[in-house]
């Protein structure tokens, strides 16, 4: 109790009813048998996790007849009319959410023409309920908009009869797993119109009983009070529609990880990435924070972002809304997705990313179109004034000209060699105006490491048990979002993750997989082979999907086609690097042994045209005490794709930022 | 085996080498007794990690006997002619390093004049080693840079004799722990010139070994041969000195970590980071990686980068060198630092941190200095052509303005609101020109949690258990740290942790914040305290510092104080926001319960003159399903301070970015 002695004093009058209900249900809970189990509270609010209920062994039987207080969003309602005796479950679908596969059915429109029917006299009840007593809200009603936005009832609907009592059977998840929970509230608890549309909020406290009719659901929530409810305006929610394919949720990207689909997902990047950490950690890596902005160009032929405060002056004529494009940035998509097409087309791939291909680019058609229509009315965007056409570097915030990182394995290597094994996981930067944004966003995170006094073979032998030990450990840990992806999204995917946690993985040369793809009878490849090209996509995609059918390390390069740090082997003509390309994504990891002899790193710098003076530090580390050492880049967002099989990286990133696009 | 086959085929002949010595040093464990145990050998290269022998509970008693490679930078260094007896333990600090307390004693500098009167006759040995038979190098002479930067011997040194044989005392780490290995190599192995520089790395095998002579090490390694050198140029070499102050070492921060103390505080941070994650893993958090890039402020006040490709261009006269400091730069940094000595010599702080911000403002008057003298004969700094004064923002990445995100906070909202509860864990930016660079830097990794369905008091118990939490971490899992940090650096420091974890914290609203301080009889605080003033940085160390001696929360803050987004309290002049303060730090976490009235946002946002357009996708998140939640910012490099009782963040900062500082 202490802890509640300290709150703070003028903190709002929900505080109070906040703990009042949590003693209250810990109460009732002492009354409740001994035997019985409870389920674990969350630590920093007064619910219980939905993942801690209905993901248990027993899908939370044991807890049946239990008090609890859950919250979360609706995500599926409907609402039965105490005559009908019919049961609902046919038409819930666990866990659907907006990407839900089954149709909507009669009964949801008939019940969502039959609410607006009756909005009216709604309002007047919602009037009289949060005006007057707290009863049926629990005292929530000053947190629910619904007050404030509405107008007062007109006199009419006051004497309009009150609505036939009914049962509203609802979908809640809370976002901690796939899986959501049947909450069924009595039209005498709350007005069933505050909380059927699809996005409302609730928390509410009930008890937790087997369902009074047989279905998927192994059990529900009769409940009793509601606490919070916050309402949508179901007109204007992105999410309110009962499928939303992906493409068209990527325009509400903070709202879309409210659907089931990329909830799954998000949680399991996040597993993703605490399964790196873990990998790295007990194997006696140390994590370093590379910096972002740095003047340091890591492979020197790469666009970049610079980092400036030069520009901070307001613009003219701000360019007013959220999204404009540039003209040139719509044709560019146009071109590129348009050549995705065919390529999708040409190499047999799944149905599924074509038909988003098609879709994607028909929006794109559509877009440009009304970009047209709309640069005629509008006036030209915005423009920023600068003192003079002659911007001082001096006066900028680091007296130079500064960009975001493309990499931070530089930066690593210092830290390899002091610490002897260190890693990396942050953003890396990209403003590549032509890239296919399936696969490559402006901004994505790369998990780095580098390894002190080891070679390239040691890096390919780290990326590959790396890349195992997060594969099993999103099996172990996600196995409810691992099976609802399968469902969604890739039926292989689990399959896909277990070949590649039990196989070893094919390692051939540069040199001998330009042999293997000559010798591929149909002259199906594009870019003619000969040796010192760099492998495009469709021949990667051959030897990882068709050929070996898993994951392919491709090692030493020509070293014209790498970066100038990769070490020169004995043969002068290839260097010490690789490439780990899967099925499905491609290529997901590059690797190298980076070259220990100074004079050789100077000669590729002086060779490649690069500004020596801003690689004297990273020679410097050659200078003195020097060590062999090789290192990685995984390409997280990536990682994500391989494990869900989804064909399009910007719904694995949660606010993607592409070519003309970054909206929040 | 099977790995070795897939060995890349023209892979240097140095990795044919590195496994066969893996199977010599194999085949000779076999025929140790069995009863004896091995070090567990580092999976990704051929060496033994030093932690595994020297921090195991025996200090690696238990290995001795057993034939091991180990790598490593040599950290001091001393030879021993046959003839002398002496035993140099009393010269040998463990661990010691670049900031060894031991004085470098009159050995080492006759040792080193010896060196230097003997080089002409080191290069003609080297270049016969190197030209011809590997013995010696154990065919490690192509990896070292010493054949190449040698001129040809001059002929009289060839009939020079051999020098007396010695015996070379090293201590040697491998960054895994702040111990350091003693390795003692015969003269007879390699020509102790090549290694005894201090910063020269070494990959040997040898024989483990008890002591010859008494002293402080359990083991030494006597070494049978040299399997690499990393040679050091020494008079460039930047910590070749003994001791080399922190603020010194900032200049070299590509090598600063090789110092015992900078690479324990990098382990401290490394471990802080798995710790955290550890925390919010095991409490049902999601991680999101917020978006680095973005065009809304989550704050609207502070000075921002903008990311923008419009300067691409090259400058016209790049200012060359690395760290051109504008004079405006300077001037600014002199004004801090001296404000900086006032504020240190007014609050009795502890000496060092007082002596360190002296020199460092010496150090920035000699820059000056030199600028000025320098700024004569120097061309102006570097222009950007730009094609005329106004650049158009349609033909910027985005079409639009971008700035480099200052919180992580708005964006994790909208996760929050779906997933529950999440966190963000990666950098942020402020372009703040006047920050106090001791404890701000451009760049700094900010820790978010979000929380759904809860309220200030639940963030708060959250931000108290997750500091609780990594302070037992770190105390667990870098005791060697820890113990040498406690010595070096901070004696109080785990004490400090102890207490953090043991006490329950102090919580007062800022109201009762400010009566306290107004009773301090001693009138010592510069800004007079009224209802509605920020507290200052000397108000807070106040509090937490001598008052209460252990962190302080507190909440409430006046609305004015705060940003819009903090829900405002039903008193209607505070809102709920809370700051933890801890000793010797300061103000560490912030955090608050955000607003889910939507009308409350827009009033605030509209009062406060920001941009609404920019943040409709946030009030979105208050029109559909709004839910209570709080959340937290915990400065990640700050809690590094507070863990080691530096004195400067930028010594506790990979690689700092600050004001007129982007070296690298």
């Amino acid at each position: 109790m202490e802890r509640r002695e300290n709150l703070p004093a003028t903190q709002d009058s929900k505080t109070n009813n906040h703990h009042q209900q949590q003693s209250e249900s810990a109460a009732i809970a002492e009354n409740q048998s001994r035997t019985q189990p409870a389920p674990p509270p969350f630590r920093f609010s007064n619910r219980v996790i939905l993942k801690n209920i209905l993901e248990g062994e027993d899908g939370g039987v044991g807890f049946v007849g239990r008090r609890i207080v859950v919250g979360g969003w609706v995500r599926t309602s409907k609402e039965i009319r105490k005559e009908s005796a019919a049961a609902p479950e046919q038409q819930l679908p666990a866990g659907g959410g907006m990407v839900s596969r089954t149709s909507p059915g009669h009964k949801d429109v008939s019940c969502v023409e039959m609410l607006q029917a009756r909005i009216p006299l709604f309002r007047s009840i919602i009037k009289i309920l949060a005006g007057g007593s707290h009863g049926a809200f629990g005292g929530s009603s000053g947190t629910s908009p619904v007050r404030e936005k509405l107008p007062p009832a007109s006199p009419e609907s006051r004497i309009q009869r009150p609505p036939p009592p009914s049962t509203a059977y609802l979908l809640v998840s809370d976002g901690s797993c796939a899986a959501s929970l049947q909450v069924v509230v009595d039209s005498s608890v709350a007005s069933p119109a505050l909380f059927l549309p699809i996005g409302t909020c609730l928390l509410v406290e009930g008890i937790l009983r087997l369902p009074q009719s047989p279905g998927k659901h192994r059990v529900e929530l009769s409940v009793e009070k509601i606490l919070h409810i916050g309402t949508v305006e179901k007109d204007k929610y992105p999410l309110a529609a009962k499928r939303v394919p992906l493409e068209n949720l990527r325009e509400a990207s903070h709202f879309r990880h409210r659907s089931t689909t990329v909830a799954s997902v998000m949680r399991v990047r996040s597993a993703l990435t605490f399964g790196s950490h873990t990998f790295f950690n007990n194997g006696g890596f140390f994590y370093v924070q590379v910096p972002i902005i740095t003047n340091t160009d890591a492979e020197g032929f790469s666009s970049k972002f610079q980092a400036t405060t030069l520009l901070s002056g307001k613009e003219d004529a701000p360019a007013k809304g959220g999204d404009e494009l540039s003209m040139e940035a719509v044709k560019a998509a146009i071109r590129e997705k348009s050549s995705l097409v065919e390529e999708l087309k040409r190499s047999e791939s799944n149905r599924e990313a074509l038909a988003a291909a098609v879709q994607d680019l028909r929006k794109t058609d559509q877009l440009a179109a009304q970009l047209e229509a709309k640069q005629q009315k509008t006036p030209k965007p915005g423009f920023l004034t600068t003192k003079s056409s002659k911007l001082n570097v001096a006066e900028d915030f680091f007296s130079r000209q500064v960009h975001l990182t493309v990499s931070g394995r530089l930066h690593l290597e210092s830290y390899a060699c002091a610490l002897g094994n260190v890693y990396a996981f942050g953003p890396r930067f990209r403003a590549d105006r032509y890239a296919n944004p399936r696969y490559q966003a402006a901004e994505m995170w790369m998990l780095e490491a580098e390894i002190a006094f080891s070679q390239l073979e040691d890096a390919m032998n780290c990326a590959e048990e790396h890349l195992k030990f997060i594969c099993k450990w999103v099996l172990e840990k996600c196995t409810g979002d691992m099976g609802f992806i399968s469902n969604r999204i890739d039926k292989t995917c689990i399959d896909r993750l277990q070949a590649t946690i039990a196989c070893s993985y094919e390692r051939i040369a540069y040199m001998d997989a330009v042999e293997i793809l000559k010798k591929v009878t149909d002259k199906r490849f594009e870019t003619s082979l000969v040796w010192g090209i760099d492998l495009t996509a469709e021949h990667l995609s051959y030897l990882a999907d068709e050929m070996f059918k898993k994951p392919v390390i491709i090692y030493n390069h020509p070293r014209d086609i790498r970066p100038f740090y990769a070490r020169l082997n004995d043969d002068l003509k290839t260097v010490a690097t690789f490439d780990m390309v899967v099925p499905k994504v491609g290529k997901l990891i590059s690797g190298s042994q980076n070259e220990e002899r100074i004079h050789m790193v100077e000669t590729r710098i002086k060779e490649l045209g690069l500004p020596i003076a801003q690689y004297e530090w990273y020679l410097d580390l050659r200078r003195h005490g020097t060590v062999k050492h090789s290192g990685f880049a995984l390409a997280f967002d990536l990682m994500v794709l391989f494990v869900t099989g989804l064909p399009d990286v910007r719904d694995a990133i949660p606010f993607p930022r592409t070519f003309g696009k970054a909206n929040n």
